[in-house]
């Protein structure tokens, strides 16, 4: 189907509206939707968060009756099946539009396909693949923790000309500026959760939440602590403007306690040689719905990312200083230059004389 | 003086012929004339290479008689003195016009400013100033040779995303993509001369020559070989196309004279604990009238330079692949933070998925 003029008008209209809830709605992916009749938009309508009505059947409710005979753009395939709510599809049926239009299907292999499927046996007309491509980009992380079961996997780094994330003493406060700092910031406002390894929590002791900018949700705090040495009166437990998830494979009942009476959820997950399985730790996190996982350090922990290549993206900001021997890379077994990790060059910002590289691992 | 719209758009005409001959001219700048008369550029000329007539020169050559009661641009400073070619200033003046308009004054302390004052004084109105910091910009390697009595040092380093330009092993060939490496033979284009040292010659074997695109003139070829290693089956040694010198601190006189043999030029310098003395290479090479060198690696030699702060400007490329342990730049005495070396992020290059950062010493 190649589409028309008109129709990539209307769906870019809807993928605004999905941009406007990006990083807001998980572990559900941003959903836009704008109801057409006579060439005009009558009803416009977004998913504003889990648990709340899905973009169509807000947009449904806005238009009322004028919905009947409408032509519906929706930056997701409706659903037919009972989640947290009754199937969209049913609501457009029931509204009686004629026609609906779809960016891109389900990524849900058990249900990719039917919601369309279910319109057109009742005699809506349906196209499916307006603006596919952006449609899937801006919910990528969404489809990733859909078919790969496990959360989509940002890399931060912020790093030296020459490549180095700390100098030698660990010392990394601040390496880029403040526009940069504020643009990591977004980094975090997109993401479900923020990782970081217990070293960086010893040194930096760090907040981890937006705070550039107001934002209406903060992302969880992860802290990968295999042998529990998690300070109580770190910023992560005291701060309690964003919840805490410590990982770790100490059973130390009293600390563990001692931490839970702050209201920070301890997990247990296993170790090897005193590391934890990223693994396992991936697995338990895609259990507790955690979509978008950002994991901005230290140089150990993305390492380790990177070693396993359990990453998605990789976004490094780049400061214009040199520091020579210090804290970078370690090693990730690349032994020739044929097996060094190759990426795609996504984006390319510049925030004074700082740049950032947003990359997707090929 | 606040320069009218038409004295811009001249001085623009003639920055554009001198920028027709960038990198052509060493170790004079490159220099570009238009002659006005009646709103109309009557006459043009640039300085073609060191040794030919000087841009004014070669305009009022061109315009002859008309050249009487003209304006002219001229990008830099017409000089009052006998060099290689007689004064222009007195070229200027037995012209008979009526108005020169400079860019930029000569940044020779001994001689700025007395070329404009002979025009003066001779009747010739006189505008200084005009794109001023464009005409600056365009010479940078020529104001800085001139005025730090050293060549303008441009260190390339070519590496992945994690700083590395090589694995542990040496291997680098090749980590940057194409259209980098034909970037990169640009920038040789502009050096007097390209270095680098022994280790990289050993493992690499390069040619270091202006292969991407046609060329008038090659760069000069310097090794950094304190104990003369450089095999005379070497690109460097062999191959015609360039002249090639050798740094070393060795006097192996049957080497040396099998290297002159063959044409290569052999300097002698002091070298401490086996370490040619940067500071003397340079002096040795500011004598030679070497104007803009250019430090092509590997990493060894590019640590050094940086570790003595003997560069102006950085070129980075970045390829979109991750190395891990490898090497990069080694200790340059950053301690701390604040004492790490701070740049201008002057220039941002994209090539596919590589990039290339452009960084001016701060």
């Amino acid at each position: 189907m190649t589409p028309t003029e008109k129709d990539i008008y209307f769906m870019k209209k809807a993928l605004e509206l999905a941009k406007s809830r990006k990083g807001l709605t998980h572990p559900n992916p941003t959903v836009g939707c704008v109801i057409v009749k006579d060439g005009k938009i009558i009803a416009e309508g977004y998913h504003e968060r889990a648990g709340m009505p899905h973009a169509e059947v807000v947009a449904l409710e806005k238009a009322g009756k004028q919905a009947e005979n409408s032509t519906v753009y929706v930056t997701l395939e409706p659903c037919s099946h009972y989640g947290r709510t009754p199937p969209c599809a049913d609501a457009l049926i029931r509204a009686k539009v004629k026609r609906v239009v779809i960016a891109v299907l389900d990524p849900n292999p058990l249900v990719s396909g039917k919601g369309a499927e279910r319109l057109k046996q009742a005699g809506i007309e349906v196209s499916v693949g307006v603006l596919e491509e952006e449609a899937k980009e801006l919910n990528e992380d969404f489809f990733t923790y859909i078919t790969q079961k496990r959360p989509y996997i940002t890399l931060k780094m912020a790093q030296s000309i020459d490549g180095r994330m700390a100098l030698k003493s660990g010392q990394s406060k601040w390496i880029t500026n403040q526009e940069s700092r504020d643009f990591a910031h977004k980094l975090r406002s997109e993401a479900t959760a923020v990782l970081i390894g217990i070293n960086t929590l010893l040194r930096d002791d760090p907040q981890l939440t937006v705070r550039a900018f107001p934002w209406e949700r903060q992302p969880i705090r992860i802290v990968l602590d295999p042998r529990l040495r998690i300070p109580l009166d770190s910023k992560l437990v005291k701060d309690k403007s964003a919840s805490t998830i410590v990982i770790t494979a100490l059973e130390d009942k009293e600390k563990i306690e001692n931490l839970q009476k702050e209201g920070v959820e301890v997990i247990l997950a296993e170790a090897i040689d005193g590391k934890l399985s990223l693994k396992e730790v991936l697995r338990q996190l895609y259990f507790k719905e955690i979509m978008h996982l950002l994991v901005e350090g230290g140089s150990i922990t993305i390492t380790n990312f990177i070693k396993e290549e359990l990453y998605d993206r990789l976004f490094v900001f780049v400061a214009p200083i040199l520091i020579g021997e210090g804290l970078g890379i370690g090693h990730i077994g690349v032994e020739d230059l044929s097996q060094a990790k190759r990426h795609k060059l996504v984006n390319l910002y510049r925030f004074g004389d700082d740049i950032a590289l947003e990359y997707r691992k090929l």
